[in-house]
């Protein structure tokens, strides 16, 4: 735990800038006690998903806050293997240790591990990248059953708000989640009417300051419901996506080869068909335009088997460091005008479009009661801008992205 | 016409200014010609629905930009009554004068030219507290029926973007508004599941710089549905609502006693009625807040007479220029900190998840097909901005509106 200071929840007023406030290190003993932790130091550790994550509301009764001091690689603990790779994490895990380390094998487990790998890995990058911003970490417990981690930088020297969440919830689907999976194909024979089920995923969206750095989000989730007859029905779903202010083909074409190398390990098929599926989603309807470049996208992936499907989501989470990071160090030293930035606010007010409109996720928390909201429209930019009847000049290279939103492209082959 | 000098829409690039392009004088020909103007001549001045303002798409196949110069009185023209009073408008009304002088009796002529002379006297009051900035004038053509009359002020001394439209709209209601007519109660029998319909209104939006200037909007309309049986149904409806970003007690008494007073000539319960329904309307759900502090707020009034709800709605209609402009006035010079427009800032944000995520007419104008976009998110701020966790300390100015937000309080008795 040397890289976590647990902080109590402060916050100051309008300038909202967060203050520091007296110690707290009781998520940090509760991952280090062993067995003495009981059902209530569980529940401190159980952290519950955003509903952008999962679709699925949370509510929270406490959270702790916690800023990042720069990582020191942590010793190798006499604790054993699993211990030592939580060690590395943003927080404490969802789920106790303790019920960790008997369901090793479970792929709630692996996935649990895995998204808050991904969590500490992005996040780390990006503070490295920014040199100077850190992360506020908030780990809270969701009343219905399960909790979250989010990490959040804001007003760094490369980032404006970089948002990574980590959710594991579980308990009962509601019914308007039910009929939004009966109505995407999903046969569920419910139990009087529930349906137990269990969500993990992580959320992520970075906006940098420099409109030559693009705006990225990610998410990859896992899904598993049980139905009246015991059958467990399981899925996993997920994506990255790049939003540009301005167009440079060799970025994108990074950006699409790395994530199509993560795809290619697993299946000819899972690029083209994902690429596509990303276009089609990402699409601001009343504009005729897509959100950005597009990446990679799916859903209800429940085939060839759990570990291939496993295996595969971990490429693509391993990816997002490598398609992004090398791109914000390449542009955040860029000179850009008053014009470049308002350009970019422009483009950022159709995000807010995208995301308060459409994105299914954010729409299902927002309506949703006892949703976390600071959690769901996190992904919202920290300022966004709308003029009446802005339109490019044809040549301009505002014009060029928008032609590419409009008409998406084949990057990589 | 004298006020009048219409252009073609011609942008320029990043910067987001307006060029003016060569004059046309076609509109000001088509309202001035006489006789002479044939339904080609009348396609060029129909002008269709905001979304916003009638809950009706409008697509749009031409449209004028004008500039409003400073307003010098026209002469008595020796065309008659009407045609003087439409000398007054922004633009030339959006039916054909000689239709409107056919049809003077008719409650949709005298919707039309309330709702343009309302524009007019909204427009030309906040282009005289500007002081500085001129209203972007768009005449435009619906190609399902009808047109609309968008003036738009954007970077003003005093306003950072005012937005006044006007919208006439017929045609055959979608299916979509079908049903969410018959979900509020309406008993509506259709020819061949075909409603025919008219529709209009104005509709407005005004956000100032000064964060001690509040943002106001209005929205009053009009609307006529034929039965199969030929028998027709007509409602009005509409509201005026402020957002404080601060609270000024006296400024809220002012606006809602001038709302108050302008509803107690038609009847004693219609100011509690509406100030309730105000508040309930405008609730952003997922933060437990209303967007402002209120206003009247009503729809499908049908009683006691077409007359007389005319006249309540015309004692609305006026009422907006002397329950808003005093306020304007009164603060446009106030000092204020970069804390106080931070929180400006803030608050904008939170009008933009209302109108994105829970307002009727946009979301409706938004899922429809061929709706003209600017004219429907013409509401939106210049400039919003979201932070997270953002909780001002209990004692400030900011938790002050923020306690109204959440609780709203009885203003005037």
């Amino acid at each position: 735990m040397s890289q976590l200071l647990l902080l109590s929840a402060v916050r100051a007023g309008a300038g909202g800038r967060a203050l520091r406030g007296s110690c707290s290190l009781r998520a940090a003993r509760a991952l280090h006690g062993s067995s003495s932790r009981g059902s209530q130091g569980r529940s401190l550790l159980m952290a519950a998903g955003s509903a952008v994550v999962a679709g699925l509301a949370a509510g929270y009764s406490r959270f702790q806050r916690a800023e990042m001091a720069p990582r020191s690689l942590p010793p190798v603990s006499p604790q054993g293997e699993l211990e030592r790779r939580c060690e590395g994490f943003m927080a404490p895990p969802v789920t106790g240790l303790q019920e960790l380390q008997a369901n090793r094998a479970d792929m709630k487990t692996q996935m649990e591990l895995l998204i808050m790998e991904t969590q500490a890995e992005v996040c780390r990058a990006l503070a490295a990248a920014d040199g100077g911003a850190t992360f506020i970490i908030d780990s809270w417990h969701r009343t219905e059953g399960g909790g979250g981690v989010s990490c959040v930088l804001q007003d760094g020297n490369v980032f404006e708000k970089a948002g990574v969440n980590v959710s594991v919830v579980h308990g009962y689907l509601s019914e308007e989640s039910i009929l939004q999976m009966k109505s995407r194909g999903k046969n569920l024979k419910t139990k009087n009417g529930k349906l137990p089920f269990c969500a993990m995923g992580v959320s992520s969206v970075i906006h940098p300051k420099n409109p030559h750095v693009p705006t990225i989000h990610f998410n990859y989730r896992y899904f598993e419901i049980e139905e009246e007859d015991g059958n467990k029905q399981w899925w996993f779903g997920g994506g990255t996506d790049l939003t540009p202010t301005y167009l440079n083909k060799q970025d994108v074409v990074h950006f699409h080869q790395t994530l199509k190398d993560a795809c290619d390990k697993h299946g000819a098929g899972y690029y083209p068909q994902f690429k596509k599926w990303c276009d089609d989603y990402f699409f601001i309807k009343h504009r005729g335009e897509r959100r950005g470049v597009g990446g990679i996208f799916f859903d209800d992936l429940d085939s060839p088997s759990k570990e291939e499907v496993f295996k595969f989501v971990e490429s693509c989470a391993k990816a997002v460091v490598p398609c992004y990071i090398p791109i914000v160090e390449k542009h955040k030293n860029d000179s850009f005008s008053p014009e470049d930035k308002l350009w970019q606010q422009l483009r950022r007010g159709r995000y807010v479009e995208f995301n308060l409109v459409y994105d299914r996720g954010t729409k299902f928390g927002l309506a949703t009661p006892g949703s976390r909201i600071e959690s769901i429209l996190m992904s919202l930019p920290l300022t966004a801008r709308w003029e009446y009847m802005h339109s490019p000049p044809p040549d301009s290279k505002e014009a060029e992205i928008l032609n590419v939103l409009r008409e998406p492209k084949d990057w990589v082959q």
